[in-house]
């Protein structure tokens, strides 16, 4: 299956996260860590991977402006140009509106493959077969997710849920589901008919910012003027209301009901999806050594681990970490913070966060 | 009770140590570090509360050649030639011998308070009391121990089996006994008629070379000579047995069943005595916070902890030590080391310091 003509590849690298604090920062979200088993950063390998699906003059990556130096770092290559930066961070609806514009500007015709740039991918021949699937799809005019199989009751993630298949592996989707509990999640998975929502979309340009016009008329307004007015986009775009994409558009096409011609098609694939959106994410990354540890430690001297079990151990610096008789912790040691809880609290690092937040400790987040 | 006229003390400062590893190390061990609550160094500690037995001409540091600008760091008010220095560590009975001719060349009738440097005394006061008589005990020809009343069946001390008391205060030594199991020390506490042998020694230093002289002749035949000829310390010191004065000359005093006037004394005693051998006996000196967490961080940022429970932390860098949801962890964090064991293991710091010898890191120990 080939890539279709008019294909641009959006990677949008702007947002914080402080899921893996004292690793991501405030000003160093986790796509420019160098977490990956060789060294890589997440943007960087997302790079690429979309390296496959069009050449650097038609890859676009969407940031905020306190990001650009660090995307620079990681794609130097990229024209300049093809940096989208918002001026502000406003979530994926005025980010996806804003690249949008950037995309029919170069092409009336353009299409568009929106990935996240933090995102971990294991089988990446999958991967590409499943994008153009969708991009097959959207060149036909469609609104067209991937989501992926899921093997375990996530509660973190939003899930969507499986209409009838149009066209081999393409099917409409029934309803884009928000984060569900454990016992929902648990009958999502068994039941076959839903997917992760990886927050992978593909679409025309012209199409989208026409649903952003119907569904969120204020978003609509902004781009709108942006179009015929680009260098207003420093005093707009922040006004522009923080709404994703899946809020705005994607869930109201779900729940409209609408005919099939309008309706969000999505292929379901699977490919070694990872968030990593949490530390024990982190850990799918690195294969455990004998004794089950998880070791990230480039650059810093080999932890000296002595009955020690089913660790996540990141060393970061010239510390040497030792540890003993230790399971299932994760210990994570930066230039300013050293981090240690068990890996099944790995979501208390936010309420660590949140302390240094209260102590006025904003140095460290 | 005063202190008798003609006695010095001798605070012994050599010897490392890494079960505060990576606190401690070959090159610094436990009594240069500040660990004390008020950041004081445990060498300091003993140098303050020894100023209440004599002045500081009369107390004498005893370290090796290693350690000298360590220790006039923490004693710069001591006359330099106050400082004993043997060439190489030998153990007690040589260092005491070599303690002993110093003290002779400057008062023929010199009495020796003997006392380690780096253990911790909580009730000086009752400290000082024990040492009195102690003193006055010696200052009659006798060699006397202070032992401690043992309050849990440790493992780790020598024992010290009283005798019939001979004094108010003051009994024969039954016997000395080597480090028991923990059957044995179970036994010992619940009788009541056995102490723990701090290894803090009072005498006459004539009768301790006499001592020495009897029961370890090549070592007497050493002292000998240097009493002579101080030059020859270089060349001769190293050759003397590596002996501790316990096995030297103690233990075998005791078990000679010899009579009264030769015997042993001891005094026994509660001043809240601490060896700080381990990281649990370092918690001790740093009275737990509300949730029981045990906190050492002179001039780090205080820990963020959240829901943890009977830890410890020590904080040694810039770095802010963040944990949540850990209960009963050690973590100690230097300039190049992260360690991280459960308190129950503390011991095990002794494998991780092997492990990363026979991985030849020894910049690290």
């Amino acid at each position: 299956m080939d890539i279709p003509d008019h294909t641009f590849v959006v990677i949008m690298a702007g947002g914080g996260g402080t899921r893996l604090w004292p690793l991501s920062r405030r000003c160093r979200p986790k796509q420019f860590l160098p977490i990956l088993p060789d060294g890589q950063t997440l943007l960087g390998a997302s790079l690429r991977r979309c390296a496959a699906l069009c050449p650097p003059e038609r890859t676009l990556v969407v940031t905020t402006a306190d990001q650009v130096a660090q995307v620079r770092r990681c794609a130097p290559h990229l024209p300049i140009d093809n940096l989208i930066v918002e001026p502000v961070g406003r979530n994926t609806a005025p980010c996806i509106g804003l690249s949008a514009l950037a995309v029919l500007a170069r092409d009336p015709q353009g299409l568009m493959a929106v990935v996240p740039a933090d995102h971990f991918v294991q089988d990446e021949a999958a991967w590409l077969m499943a994008l153009q699937q969708a991009l097959a799809t959207a060149a036909a005019g469609h609104i067209v997710a991937v989501g992926i199989r899921p093997h375990r009751p996530e509660t973190g993630y939003g899930y969507i849920q499986l209409g009838p298949e149009t066209a081999p592996g393409v099917h409409l989707v029934e309803a884009f589901v928000e984060k569900p509990d454990a016992e929902r999640a648990t009958a999502y998975v068994q039941s076959g008919a839903y997917l992760w929502n990886a927050g992978m979309f593909f679409f025309p340009a012209r199409r989208i910012l026409q649903e952003i016009e119907r569904h969120l008329p204020p978003l609509g307004a902004i781009l709108d003027e942006l179009r015929t007015h680009p260098s207003r986009t420093a005093a707009r775009y922040p006004e522009a209301p923080a709404i994703s994409i899946d809020y705005a558009v994607m869930e109201q096409l779900g729940r409209a009901r609408v005919g099939q011609e309008a309706a969000i098609r999505v292929v379901p694939a699977s490919f070694g999806w990872n968030d990593v959106g949490s530390f024990p994410a982190l850990c799918a990354l690195h294969p455990p050594d004998r004794a089950g540890n998880h070791i990230v430690a480039a650059g810093a001297p080999p932890p000296l681990l002595s009955g020690a079990h089913h660790n996540l151990v990141v060393a970061g610096t010239r510390q040497l970490v030792a540890a003993a008789d230790i399971n299932g912790l994760i210990i994570v040691v930066t230039d300013d913070v050293v981090l240690v809880l068990p890996a099944e609290r790995a979501q208390q690092v936010r309420s660590l966060v949140e302390l240094a937040q209260q102590n006025g400790w904003s140095e460290y987040l």
